[in-house]
């Protein structure tokens, strides 16, 4: 998507037609700074400090780390060691391992001599891809918009979304912002209500910057904020993206996503949750009892990084000396109280029956 | 209660016998501040500014304010002009108009010469019957634990707060909190979740401090995170206070406590509120449609203080440059979704028939 007028997508190919570059996400909002990656280490660095984050982007950044070991060193064992330094950078990433094994499967067909070329191609095709099925997710869930935009005649569309599940997380497009992006450029007056998204502030920080940059009317809200918008005919649809999904469709999101799923329910508000089919697991129906949630580093709740009034950078703690803190990282939303599923297919109820009518060979 | 074993109020007579000493909230938790008020002006600026804050301090700091301004000036207008002043400085809190109206009720019915230490007396009686109200809300609060410890069967028990509603929200005991400190007194093994509460995060900085200082067990956690912690049994009950109930039991409270009632009611734990009677409006049914919604300044939102790795105090942005933010400080959380009031005369069913069962005259 666009930064101040010019395209970008979070992974490219630099100008010397080997070495890949992305956007620092470090450093946003702060500063937005390009990082150039050389070799494997620097790919799997890029992965596990989180310059690069979001499932489908972790997934694009392997895909050419491979493609840069390859470079280096085609032979079997190189890249075997290749793959396993860069699957050990976010083990529970599930998009990780796949797109690491598409790279070696590709990869093993051919001699070590053609592999470079190839991975540089397979690494491309996947980005590709991924902005294709997420284009797709941006076209069917603007449908929905573009309805919210015909029952509020004529008054500006109100969208809550938490986290970020913008064209940052992904190659372009995003999953929940895409439908956003879609209807934004449709030319549909729309406003979007940005939850903060502690402990990380995704939502403050990433999408936020990206739909300031890109244009789209927005405000940032604490977490605490979408239940009394919503008590309030504020919010006309809300659209998060999701981590996980079970067969039954149950989502797994950031953590959060449960009390605004709640609080959407309890006001007639439809919660449409926006994902690339390949986070659905099939193998899993209940998501409250069967997806185990990560717990993360306290130090992500007890302490904030933010510009001070002269333009540095500092990290302050904000908890009390001495009181321990707890950082659960997700929260599953029950089926029950997602209006619908947002896919590369098209829209589908949260059910089993939903996902397997778009697609019934899972 | 007590800091570090040493026994506080939030609010007293300064040893010259006249001017009020407060504990600046503003620089908790990472500092212990003590500030001296000694006009009307200044007893304006503590409530605005928020070194004092929760509806029964802010109370009590309105009535020492009359008590400056007729040390100052006791004619009728100058008092009127002081009531005027202090009333405008926060909009929610019932308690502010309550203790105003109490006081110069008081003093119109006395000579202007003899306003002054009447004043101070009323000041005074007010804060020792918060102080006794809130007790008497710990000792009818305790029994829900009691009763939640035993169905735990011996299993510490988790008590979720959300804001803070403590001894520092109060001149003493506190209100939400008072139920825990009493139980905790009892001995009955006991820990709290506290939510930090964007955006001025009173959880992390007051209630997490106070519990702290008194020995409370407790972890912080982000607001987030409170559905998550229900739907996996992991609280027993929530607890928290209020800034205006209505006459039906609909409840205002710090932004983000409708979305924990929801989660408390969606996984059937309990959901109380504590409240000295004088929050109560009698004037108002309908929470969500007659209460107005304070909006605060968006700095609040877009920056935070906290503490340097090296011990200085730093107020950084967290949100992007061009992004705007909005700031709703309360929300409401109606009836339905409130399992019981506890009041000063014990708990009674979040309705007009629960209220009027405890308050008949009213």
């Amino acid at each position: 998507m666009k930064i101040d007028g010019r395209p970008y997508r979070t992974i490219w190919l630099a100008d010397d037609g080997w070495s890949v570059e992305i956007i620092d996400q470090t450093r946003l909002p702060h500063d937005f700074a390009i990082a150039r990656l050389t070799t494997v280490e620097e790919a799997a660095h890029a992965i596990r400090a989180m310059l690069v984050r979001g499932a489908p982007l972790i997934g694009a950044t392997a895909a050419y780390g491979m493609a840069l070991a390859a470079r280096e060193a085609p032979d079997d064992q190189s890249l075997s060691r290749a793959s396993d330094r860069l699957l050990a950078t976010r083990p529970t990433a599930v998009n990780l391992r796949w797109a690491l094994e598409r790279m070696r499967r590709r990869l093993a067909e051919l001699a070590p001599a053609d592999r470079a070329v190839a991975a540089y191609a397979e690494a491309a095709a996947l980005c590709d891809e991924d902005a294709a099925f997420n284009e797709s997710i941006g076209t069917h869930g603007a449908d929905l918009i573009r309805q919210a935009a015909r029952k509020a005649g004529g008054r500006v569309v109100n969208v809550l979304t938490h986290c970020n599940a913008g064209w940052l997380a992904t190659v372009d497009w995003g999953t929940a912002l895409s439908p956003i992006y879609k209807a934004f450029e449709e030319g549909i007056r729309l406003h979007v209500w940005v939850d903060e998204t502690r402990p990380r502030n995704q939502g403050a920080s990433l999408t936020a910057w990206e739909l300031n940059h890109h244009g789209v009317p927005h405000t940032v809200v604490v977490d605490n904020v979408g239940g009394h918008l919503m008590q309030h005919g504020m919010v006309d649809l809300c659209i998060t993206g999701t981590d996980r999904t079970t067969a039954s469709g149950d989502v797994c999101n950031k953590i959060g996503t449960y009390l605004k799923a709640l609080a959407a329910h309890d006001n007639g508000v439809p919660f449409y949750v926006a994902l690339p089919s390949p986070t659905i697991d099939w193998t899993i129906d209940d998501g409250v009892r069967q997806i185990p949630i990560e717990q993360r580093e306290g130090s992500e709740v007890s302490a904030l990084t933010g510009r001070t009034a002269d333009g540095r950078i500092e990290t302050v703690t904000i908890t009390p000396e001495g009181s321990p803190v707890a950082n659960y990282a997700f929260d599953v939303t029950p089926a029950r109280l997602v209006t619908g599923l947002i896919t590369e297919r098209g829209v589908c109820p949260a059910s089993r029956e939903g996902l397997l009518s778009l697609f019934p060979a899972s």
